[in-house]
């Protein structure tokens, strides 16, 4: 069988591969490769020092001005005569223009056309308590706008704490700094109510509305591990509509019932599939007009590990079953510019033995 | 002169370019492309809305089902056939996997040289404004961890605060936290004393050393406009040894003396070796070892906008010469094992007139 060099470039912050390959975590891009039994990073002299430190077993560390020196193409001429094979496997987001300049100077360079490293779909059960901690930290976050709400009043449409108008920015603010109190990091948490929360990815800004759906999306990632968890609850602070109490029921028994379809052998679509039909049920349909989409138009879930999107979907386009050993999102949403949006979500891990189990302690309740 | 298409693909949020030219931020990908005078963003039903409501003027969005379906390169041939023309320019970081599946379709696809948009480079008012405004949630970060280190008590080589032993990890949240209540997203702050200062990317962890510099550097962004700020402090608590002392002045005569030399038509590698002679003068050496690496070992500076690290860069390497519109840090820095690290930077605008603005206000001192 032709031996190829397998070659990735990146940052272990940026790059899901290179981190799960190698374990370092870095700020700046830097090259690895495999070639047989070898195990290689080539890390600038500011990461060689924390780098040799972080590498997995079985990872050697260079430092690149004893590696062909500090320019890319001189590191990859070198592995290649190290190698001595001049066959190199990249996978698709590899930077196009380097790709280009290797080529240029004789060497082939092909595109791998699967995820370069498959295993990374199936957690280990050390991978699931790692997501696990990260979840710990989204709750804790949840737990603090909660209370934060409980101890709110309602006046008109606006929610009042400590004498001003709580807002988007004051909630998301406090639940990130919840998350960073336990360590983890939190990035782009959604706390919106109104129109703003029937846009699936809308922040949320302003005042949030009283006896309105506020959806809260929280996904912390462990600066340590570089693994995500993943919760979104929808909370109404007063009272709620009949129409949204009706829709938070579709969603909770959505993903109550989906989360239950979580088995090896069973598609992603199909389990996509079942959650739009529990919804259709409860005469909650899917469609867009003038004001943009309406209903339920986005995936059920997808896999979270050491990137917050990553494989299986749970999505009308999933066309391989679950083996045993991935963590996925379950999270069902309904959304209506008339009312805003609602959105459920728990993390589900499928054990390599096929077990499943629910990684979220969150409670859930629609008014407070 | 020939025609090509400039095509791009990536998320708002992670791709510098596709958000300074549409102005759209998106946690995923999307394509945008570049023709004659029509520039244009192809975005997902889940980001259509938010994506219309936030293009810059002059940029059309459009819905990728409407526009050739959900795969790229669909979307790509629809393209090509609405522009007659099949030649595509990428940037050098374009997926080199989709590259290749656009060859196979018959296009030709060359990578751009440059920078994709070298005006980047160049800020107008307006991007220096929207630079300070993150840095002044930096400066606050700051204030705040100056604050708890004042209150702070020092028992042998242990600080202490609020009868904790103060860490890393508490003050890193403490800054964090401050910055989320600005509006701003923290990301990565170094909060590190001791060793773990010596190695400039060491975030710090556990117990921060008494007597011994704590190196704080603070770079968050705005969630709203996508700009950075960069902030490096580096205090004592406590008594600092004299070594230490005779380090930081070094590094604060570098920092002062280097940011009088950002100029029209200075190099970036002339204006590095600047700060390299003022420490030498002081008798600080860079060199390694077998702990590893030790002195000022990294570049001087580099530029800050929608990427932390962009162009230009103040290094030995840096063989252009500043033009007007620059933003870049000045962070000349001295790290030895034995005794920690000292960093301190400052952000500076060099408008498009020549005149340098400093954009950093915070105070410089050594021991608290």
């Amino acid at each position: 069988m032709k031996k190829f060099i397998r070659l990735l470039i990146g940052s272990g912050e940026n790059c899901a591969d290179i981190r799960y390959i190698t374990g370092i975590s870095t700020p700046d891009d830097f090259i690895f490769f495999e070639y047989r039994d070898r195990q290689c990073a080539v890390l600038s002299p500011l990461e060689i020092d924390r780098g040799r430190a972080a590498a997995k077993a079985g990872v050697e560390t260079v430092c690149d001005i004893d590696f062909g020196g500090r320019s890319r193409i001189a590191i990859i001429t070198r592995i290649a005569e190290e190698c001595r094979c001049k066959d190199f496997v990249v996978p698709a987001d590899f930077p196009f223009g380097l790709a280009e300049k290797m080529r240029a100077a004789g060497f082939s360079v092909t595109a791998e056309e699967n995820t370069f490293f498959p295993q990374r779909e199936f957690k280990t059960p050390a991978e699931a308590d790692a997501v696990t901690a990260a979840q710990r930290a989204a709750e804790a976050g949840l737990a603090r706008a909660v209370d934060i709400l409980r101890k709110s009043t309602v006046s008109g449409n606006f929610i009042h704490y400590n004498g001003n108008v709580l807002t988007s920015e004051f909630l998301r603010a406090e639940i990130d700094s919840e998350i960073l109190h336990h360590n983890m990091l939190p990035a782009g948490t959604i706390c919106a109510s109104g129109a703003q929360g029937a846009q699936p990815h809308n922040a949320g800004s302003g005042p949030l509305k009283a006896n309105s759906p506020i959806v809260m999306d929280i996904f912390p990632r462990s600066p340590e591990t570089g693994y995500w968890g993943d919760l979104t609850r929808t909370v109404v602070k007063g009272k709620a509509l009949p129409i949204v109490r009706k829709a938070y029921d579709a969603v909770l028994e959505a993903r109550e019932y989906t989360k239950k379809l979580i088995k090896p052998g069973m598609y992603g679509a199909a389990i996509h599939c079942a959650a739009e039909a529990i919804l259709e049920k409860h005469h909650f349909y899917t469609g867009s007009n003038e004001q943009g989409q309406f209903g339920f138009f986005h995936g059920l879930g997808h896999g979270v590990g050491l990137e917050i999107h990553e494989m299986p979907r749970l999505s009308p386009k999933a066309r391989t079953a679950l083996k045993g050993g991935e963590v996925v999102t379950v999270e069902p949403g309904l959304y209506y510019p008339e009312w805003g949006g609602i959105r459920l979500e728990d993390l589900v891990y499928l054990s390599p033995e096929g077990k499943t189990v629910c990684l979220t302690q969150a409670p859930d309740f629609l008014e407070l």
